[in-house]
């Protein structure tokens, strides 16, 4: 395949690029507007950089020269510099602060949001394009920086719809983690990733399978073996003892985690972190509803040095086909010591957190259909093209009115302009032919009521003669009788 | 060089490719809400599309083989096709519109906002990435698709701040420049490209320097000579007389245009094209001081189609340090029939129009430094590390009154968290030491009455003693104490 254009092109979209619009799109950005507005009144301030970074500066995954587009997308620059697109915003942030350190304001808390592409394969709900809501602080190293961004973090998605309580912050500590792997002897790295894989399948497989894949390995139902840790009995129940101390209320997590991690240095910072997050989250009125302390969550597996939390929002969406959706995680963050420190030299401590604003779209906007929300512009009708002008000004006044409405610019008749008005998801149309024009008056059309009624009406004659949810008003009463319109409509859901 | 990656990596930037954080993004986000918002208001249709596009969909700036980047970002996808980052949105818009044609309803209104790309040779004030917002209807062939692009620009610019008969909207006909390139005889392309260059240079060169170029050529006061098109006397004369047929009233200029581009197809086209334009502008109300036709205006060269637009903020901006700036040309478009078409092998017209958010952004921005406007969050001091949860708890409550407030998450004493406070542009700042705490009350420093009002007091003495614009207040009046102290910095600017 070569880079010279096919003649007439084809007009095709990019795997795994989506196209967004309508209520995907309105619901994107509410979402971005709640996370985001959070952000700031917390003091967080917005920064936008550039798509394209040096590939060494991202750092996770560096391109080789081989394969240069491995996980990321990535393209050299004039100069013959590899540039990549970032794949996340905490990496863009890093060479932001790094580069910036000593003029910026210390701690440095910053918010971002936009998209991040990924250079993967995509698949249903998996994309190479998404949005993210991010919020970091640099240079503060106590464990309230933490607190903060956790407590922030329900406020968030709480401001994005979830009721008090349906959204839940579970947050761990990779030094806890740490200190119990340093406890039973795991210390080599190999061992480390077995251990943390098989904690992070607590959920799916339950105790006895991860007990099998931290000792000797677990045969699964395919009959595909997975080698295990290698953990003795006494080890095993140890870690097992770690991962399940959650408990529903913080003090006594904190309580049950102090034998099993509290009798090395790593286990002891890890649960001195846990107890400075729990003091804050007490002071801020955040109960363990809303926050939870839970030794399971693993998330990540290289990236992170102190607390790690994950975000899990427990609601059920219907779609209108009764199909049911479980929104589940939406985010997560933690603390992250080296990344920034890496550019420097010298330690510069981090924490951040990040909202997957796109999957969050996805599952919330499935509960509803596009015409359902009638959000569309209010459509006014074209009988007579001689007499656009007109069309234009009844806009026109609807916008001075703050109402979106526009004039239709096709050159089909009555029936097709009806048909575009409840495509565009019109609440209403505005009509008027020469006899209305003579007479000084505008049919009104509420488009949502006028389909509730047709469908209670089953004679056709009367339909027709009985126009359902048609008003006839004055021309000078158009922007009240459509303000009316939109009203009860929007009572109506 | 190669991809591989010097260790420690560096913290730096890519060339032209702008952070943006403080007034500057602030200033590009009201300017995005204020213009996207009345796009919407007139039936537009958000729609938002990946950053990468088939490079032989973009179309224009074709990557070949040995130079893939030519003015546009371009890589390899996985699979061997040649992506390039959208160098602006009408591209990506045609694509869209050509490859859901069938489903969508027609006229197609929308609107897109976000970054595009362009890998050419950054400078002061050239970027390559910068913020657009965009308008386009596809599926209108009429005037009044035209006339709605140009008079909703209008009211955008005035949405975005100009006041009225600030921002015009200089509107010109390329059927109309056609039309008289076709009566005097200029009918192929090399000549037709010169001429419409020097026609560009009106503003510059004047009538005279213009009409060299139209005839044998220029030399410039550097010596270097353009050779011009070659036109005689009577073709010059008719080229200019059209260049200048422009005046300060739209129906003036209709008929001072008559005579000189009345007499050919595409000049009777062009002419009526206007007319139709100017009967849906008298009938929104858009007068001569908002809406001018202007024949020099050129505006591209092979892109459009029929009628072109030329956005002009005639206002003035005055930096801090009384440098002025123009604010100039701030967005433009037009007609373009072939732009979708080409995909379909069927006529689909189109007209849009896009205004250059960053580039009005950051001129506007020029106005105000960043600590003038204020605009950060109180911060709550910490003077007592072991008492910083009564901190968070004074932050909570301000921010549930909705103010942006924050915690010093900082190491540092008194004197440097003032700085800090400082830096971030805080309006005010929250004190409680140990005396205060005794006694239940705070101390609230109004950052800008203090820095007003220690200008005023010469005695060093006096400063300390009178702490000028500080007020103790107790705890239970914080939130009334400091929204009296931010409406008074409000009410001052």
């Amino acid at each position: 395949m070569t880079g010279s254009a096919p003649l007439p092109p084809q007009a095709r979209k990019p795997r795994g690029l989506p196209d967004r619009h309508g209520r995907l799109f309105k619901r994107e950005r509410e979402l971005l507007e709640a996370v985001s507005g959070v952000y700031q009144r917390w003091g967080f301030e917005p920064l936008e950089t550039g798509a394209l970074e040096y590939a060494d500066a991202l750092g996770k995954f560096l391109p080789d020269q081989d394969r240069p587009n491995e996980g990321v997308f990535a393209l050299t620059d004039d100069d013959g510099q590899w540039l990549s697109l970032r794949y996340d915003l905490t990496a863009p942030l890093a060479r932001y602060a790094a580069e910036n350190w000593d003029s910026l304001p210390k701690p440095f808390r910053r918010t971002a949001f936009g998209p991040v592409w990924r250079n993967e394969k995509p698949g249903p709900g998996r994309f190479r394009e998404f949005l993210q809501c991010d919020a970091d602080t640099v240079g503060a190293a106590g464990p309230e920086a933490d607190a903060e961004m956790v407590a922030m973090a329900v406020e968030a998605l709480e401001a994005a719809g979830a009721a008090p309580g349906e959204a839940v912050l579970k947050v761990n500590s990779r030094q806890l983690l740490n200190g119990v792997l340093e406890a039973v002897g795991s210390e080599d790295a190999a061992t480390r990733l077995t251990i943390l894989r098989a904690l992070d399948k607590l959920d799916r497989l339950g105790q006895s399978g991860v007990a099998d894949l931290l000792g000797s390995g677990r045969r699964d139902e395919s009959g595909d073996f997975t080698k295990g840790a290698g953990l003795n009995k006494a080890a095993i129940d140890r870690v097992l003892a770690f991962a399940q101390a959650g408990r529903g209320v913080r003090g006594e997590t904190l309580a049950s985690l102090e034998p099993v991690a509290g009798d090395t240095e790593q286990g002891k910072a890890g649960l001195a972190a846990l107890m400075g997050m729990d003091r804050v989250f007490d002071a801020l009125g955040f109960g363990s509803d809303r926050v939870r302390f839970d030794p399971s969550i693993v998330r990540g597996l290289e990236y992170y040095t102190g607390p790690v939390f994950e975000a899990e929002w427990a609601r059920e969406v219907r779609t209108p086909d009764g199909e049911v959706f479980r929104v589940g995680s939406v985010g997560g963050g933690g603390r992250y010591d080296d990344l920034v420190s890496r550019f420097r030299g010298e330690l510069v401590p981090a924490t951040g957190f990040s909202v997957g604003i796109s999957r969050l779209a996805s599952v919330l906007s499935l509960a509803e259909t596009e015409t359902q929300t009638r959000s569309g512009p209010v459509v006014v009708l074209v009988m007579d093209k001689a007499e656009i002008a007109r069309a234009f000004q009844h806009a026109q006044r609807l916008r001075a009115a703050g109402i979106a409405a526009e004039v239709y610019l096709g050159a089909s008749g009555m029936k097709a302009q009806m048909k575009y008005a409840d495509r565009r998801g019109a609440p209403a149309v505005v009509i008027e032919g020469s006899s209305e024009r003579a007479a000084g008056v505008l049919q009104i059309k509420d488009l949502a009521l006028g389909e509730a009624l047709a469908q209670s009406i089953s004679d056709n004659r009367a339909w027709k003669e009985e126009r359902p949810g048609q008003i006839e008003v004055p021309v000078g009463d158009l922007e009240a009788s459509v303000k009316a319109v939109l009203a009860r409509s929007r009572g109506q859901k």
